[in-house]
This record gives C-alpha cells, sequence and structure tokens, in this order.
C-alpha cells in the first residue's frame, strides 16, 4: 500500500490506498518507515519523492482504527516520525491533492514541499479536541512564521495551495496538469549533483534542529496521550459518528 | 481605564485613553497585566482581543511621565510583560490605528495580529537615542526575518499595514469599516473550539521561546537603563520640548 | 583591492578586482577582515556597505588559487568570517551583479541586503562536489524559511534579484540605475541616528546568534575539508578545466 518507484535516482513512494483517501493506519505508518530506511540504505537513491494516489494526498490518521499494542509494532508512530527526521537524503512532497492532520504536518519533515493547484490543507486537531503532532509545532512556526502558524495549528480550517505557499509551507505551487512531472524533474535535478554535498548540505541544515524535533514530537504525543478519551475528544468523536455539529459548550466552562 | 467586555467566550480588551493616544504610563501598565491575569484566571474567557479607543491602537510609553518608584508598583513593565509572554489563551491585536514603541512591540507578544488598512506601525528607539523593547529583538526576527526586524527596529521609520503585513509583523490586514468585526469573528471561531486544544497547542507552540523571550527582555531592560540620561537620549528629548529636529552630531564622534 | 571611502559617518567598501569579477583569493579575504576591523574602530565611521566594482558583486572565491599555508595569513577564511559575524556596527550589502559562492553567502553576514534589479546569486557548491559556507546553513533559513533555503543551498540553481526579495534572502531590490545611491541613502538615514542605539539594538538582534554562527562555520569548513579533493570534486573541477559538463554518474553508486 505504499508503492515504490526509481528512476534516475529519485525514488518515488506513492501513497496507495486511494479507497480511504490514502489515510494512515498503524500499519501504514510501519510500511512508511520501512520504505524510508530502504531508500536510505539503497545506493542508487539519491532524493525521495513522497505523493498520494488517486485525487488525495492523505486524509490524515485513521480515527476509527483499533490502534494494535505498542509491543505488536516495529516501528510506531513516532518511530516513523523519527525516521522521516533522521532521512539524509533530500525528502520532497508532492501534494497532488487534500492532506489532513499528518498529511497536512508531513509538510514541515520534508526538504520541499510541492502543491498541485487543487490542493489544500487542514490541521483539524482542535476542532476533534486534539493537538498537533509530527513535530508541526516546532516545523511550522520556521516555515510560516508564528503568527500564521499558530492561526493554522489552531484553528482547524483549511488554505488552498496558494495560500500555502504564501505563507511558506509548501514552496511552489504547480498546475495540476503535469503536476507530479514538474516535482520529479526537481527531483531528478538534485539527483544529479553529486550525492556527498547533497549529504553535507542537509545534515549541515538540520544539525540545529533534529533534536528539537524530535523532542517537540515527544511533547505533542504527551499532550495527546492526555487529550484523547477526554470530554471534548469524545464528543467531537461521537458528534462526527451522529452526524452533527460538536458542541463543546458544556466542557469549555469546565477550564 | 482599559475596558474588559465579555461575549461568546471571547474577550475584548480595549485599551481606553483616547486622549493621550492609548498612550501607556506606569499605571496602564499595572491595568494590563490584572486585565490579563483575571482573562487568564476566567473560566469563561477562551480568547483575548486587545484594542485601542479611539484613532490610534497606542502611542506608547508615556516619555513625559515622572515614574513611580518600583516598590510602588504591583507588576511594573517587566511583570507585564512576563505575564504576556506567560499567558496561556490565545491573544489577539486588533491593531485599529497608529501604534509606537510598545504599541508595536507588543505585536511579538500576540499569537496573531490584525491590522486596519489605516494602521502603521513605528518603533522610535534609535531616534530617541534607546533601544528595542518587551521581547522585541526576539520576536521580530521570528516574525519578520532578520533583515526586516533589523530595518524595523533601527531605522524609527514608519511600516504601514500592508508592509506590516509583507513583512510577516501582522498576520491580516482589514478594512477599517468593520476593522474590530472581523477581528471579533476570527476570535470567536477559536473560542467555539474546546479550550484544551487551544491550551495544549499554544503551549507547544511556545515551549522552546518563553524563556528566550524574557532573558531577551531582561537584556533589553538592561540596555535601556544604561541608555536612559545618556547623552543621545538628553538630546532627543530636549529636541523634542525644544520642537527642534536632534542633532547626534555632537555625540557620534565619541563612540 | 578593497576600496574604502567614508562619508556622512557611512563607510563604502569597493570588492575591487573587477577584471577576475571581484573573486575572493587568500589576499583578499585578508584584506576584507582588515577593512572591517579598521571600520569598527574607526570612530566616525557608523555604518557600512560593501558593494562590488563593474559589473559583478563577487564571483566568489578563486578556485584555480594555489592556497598559501594557513601560517601565512593573518587572518584567514575563517577569522574573516568571525569578524564579519562580531560586527558591531550595521553592515549593509549593496548587491550590484552577480553573487557566486561567497558572493552570495554573505548575504547571512549581513544586516540588510539590497539587490540592484539584474543582479542575481548562485550557491554552486554541490556542482562543484563542495557544501555551503560562510554560516550559510544557518544563517539562511532563517532568511529564507527552511524550504526556500535548502533548495537554494542544494540545487545550485540561479535566484534572480525579485526571488532573493520575495525569499527573504534581500531586503529590498532597486532600479540598476542610481541603485548604490538608493543604498547610500538608506545607510546615511542609520549613519544620522545615535551610534550608541544602533550599537545595543545590532548586539540584542544577534545575542542568541553569533555564537551558533560560529559553530556552522565551523562544521562547514570541517565538511568542506573532507569533500576537497574527493571524487565528486575532483570530477567536477577536471570537467571545469576541460570544458565539458561533469558526469557522477560514477561516483554516485559508490554510497
Amino acid at each position: 500500500m505504499i508503492r515504490a518507484e526509481l528512476k534516475d535516482g529519485v525514488r518515488l513512494l506513492t501513497l496507495d490506498r486511494p479507497e480511504v483517501l490514502n489515510a494512515f493506519n498503524s500499519a501504514q505508518f510501519e510500511r512508511l518507515a520501512a520504505a524510508m530506511l530502504e531508500a536510505q540504505q539503497d545506493p542508487a537513491t539519491s532524493v525521495v519523492v513522497i505523493t498520494g494516489a488517486g485525487r488525495a494526498f492523505s486524509a490524515g490518521a485513521d480515527l476509527a482504527e483499533d490502534r494494535p499494542p505498542p509491543e505488536e509494532l516495529e516501528f510506531g508512530f513516532q518511530g516513523c516520525i523519527d525516521i522521516l527526521i533522521d532521512f539524509p537524503k533530500p525528502l520532497l512532497l508532492a501534494v497532488n491533492g487534500l492532506g489532513v492532520g499528518i498529511g497536512a504536518t508531513l509538510c514541515g519533515l520534508a526538504d520541499m514541499v510541492f502543491m498541485a493547484e487543487s490542493a489544500r490543507l487542514r490541521a483539524p486537531f482542535s476542532a476533534l479536541g486534539l493537538t498537533a503532532e509530527a513535530s508541526s509545532t516546532y516545523t511550522f512556526p520556521r516555515l510560516m512564521g508564528s503568527q500564521a502558524a499558530a492561526r493554522f495549528l489552531l484553528n482547524a480550517q483549511w488554505l488552498d495551495a496558494e495560500q500555502c505557499r504564501a505563507s511558506g509551507l509548501a514552496l511552489e505551487v504547480f498546475a495540476d496538469e503535469g503536476f507530479l512531472q514538474r516535482v520529479l524533474a526537481e527531483a531528478a535535478n538534485l539527483a544529479s549533483l553529486p550525492l556527498v554535498s547533497l549529504l553535507a548540505t542537509k545534515a549541515l541544515l538540520l544539525a540545529d534542529h533534529r533534536d528539537a524535533m524530535k523532542t517537540a514530537n515527544r511533547s505533542e504525543n504527551e499532550a495527546l496521550l492526555r487529550l484523547r478519551g477526554a470530554p471534548a475528544n469524545v464528543e467531537a468523536v461521537t458528534a462526527f459518528r451522529e452526524k452533527r455539529e460538536p458542541d463543546f459548550t458544556a466542557i469549555q466552562s469546565k477550564h
């Protein structure tokens, strides 16, 4: 459910569960972690591009999943994020369609993000009674400035591709027509350069940030552990199942 | 002289000394500190918006004030800044008109800054023989990039609302007509979301920065202590009273 | 080969080797270091502007140079960078034409960068089998955001003046006609303000960053020591001498 193709030093990873808009369940995080490790170790791979199959990039974590116990997972969510943070070769995202949750926060873990004109991103955490993840509370202020990051991570609203580019979350927007080819051309240009230089420069660029990203990810996970199953999260999930708007009024006054 | 109104979880604080363009004297800093603590403790308040009464946001610190001795103040300037830095709920600024000095540097202490089309900001520190305050030497480079922050904090020139938005000091500019309503609508949308999520996400976003902001504020205050009453500051204040342009030529050659 | 002129508190330093597009050899780094120290100590200098003679700003380090042994140099490359990082007065760049390598990375060491409309910048490190220098792996992400910095430092492509401005690498673009006069007017405005304020504010703005910049510069130099003379660098230099395109294919597969 992650397809890997290699051409001219560029490994294209396609999230391939289009029937659920490429949502992530625990198994998909395992697969992404394994695919990244394989790309890291493959001497023929200089650059990695991640995209989504079908019309979505990724609808985010599968909220309905019964999560397997941690001991049954090789990497887990945190392990997968750590592998992305430590990935030594250039990592590009080709955000072909909507990205929600981890489908948006992945942007902070890539070196460059390209978006199709019709793509859009949403960080729905507040609307679910949850909080941000995947180091986005560290990476997004660096990308967008602190005000735009605060708004995006707090208000659970959509940003279209042009808004993402203007705020710094994405580097460039290409037309939908020929989108992936444009990103692959960028990647192929990088892959034509000496890998020793790409590795050295990326290592220097991230030197001050990898530990801070991991620390942020751990702090976020602690907050999420506290918020999952708490009244606001229960109301959000219940309202979603009952196909009604959530009402947090009764919960608010308790703080 | 600070009005507080609560509606739908949004507490609107209005700096209300329009006869002096909402300038801050020591008493006003005390009131702002107290108003923020009240908002923090009030379970019915999810989001705070600060705006100014009349045509100005705030003309900044009252330079003509005979300052009371520190022991007569409950919070003081530094205490007020610390309370703003530690404020756990979303804090929005509605910059309705001109902001000078603290009326501009407050932007670095808010989560989101909205400006009316006709508003403009100025950091007059160099023209007064002083230096920047309220952690702006830390917050402004993060918001504006280091070059734009250096220019704004060094050259004592005005930036109009659109320049503030383009440089990242403000998140969005709204038309003067209906300006406050637009900001209150943003705030109400935030306040409709679970407060637990707003608190958790803001805490994560600021985790790495609160201590650094306080350190910057203290370093700025030490530099200000050195510069207040020094020759350049005396010349600036004297020229202001004598309604002439200051002339720093004689002072410059001593460095 | 560096001309110095002083007017109204502004010291203009002109890189003056137009016959080699103001390329830097070891002697030129010595001269720049000495000129900056002189500007620092001169009480009549409030602000420094660096520009280039002729049509280029600087073509970067002279790759063909037989470098003198370190003991024959007073400052060396690292010493010159340290002096630029520690320079206490406002430092402006007037990028009048093309800037390559150090002619581009200098932008991260200045407080404000102005570019002529026809100027453009390139970080050619990957194409040479090398990596970035002069603290640019620290300063460029702060100026441009991490994605634009990664692209610029990794892909060895040109950015024109407007792209530099839009990404934050330059503060403003002026028309070629009258370019230097516009930058000198900005500098003269700063120099008319109290130097004590300029010194205090610049010190505060850089307080958190000078050590990090020096650390980045040292890490970059270590990586460069490893990459110089390695297969990719040898192929790049050989191809340059043989006037052909380099071919890194054979080298890539060894990683």
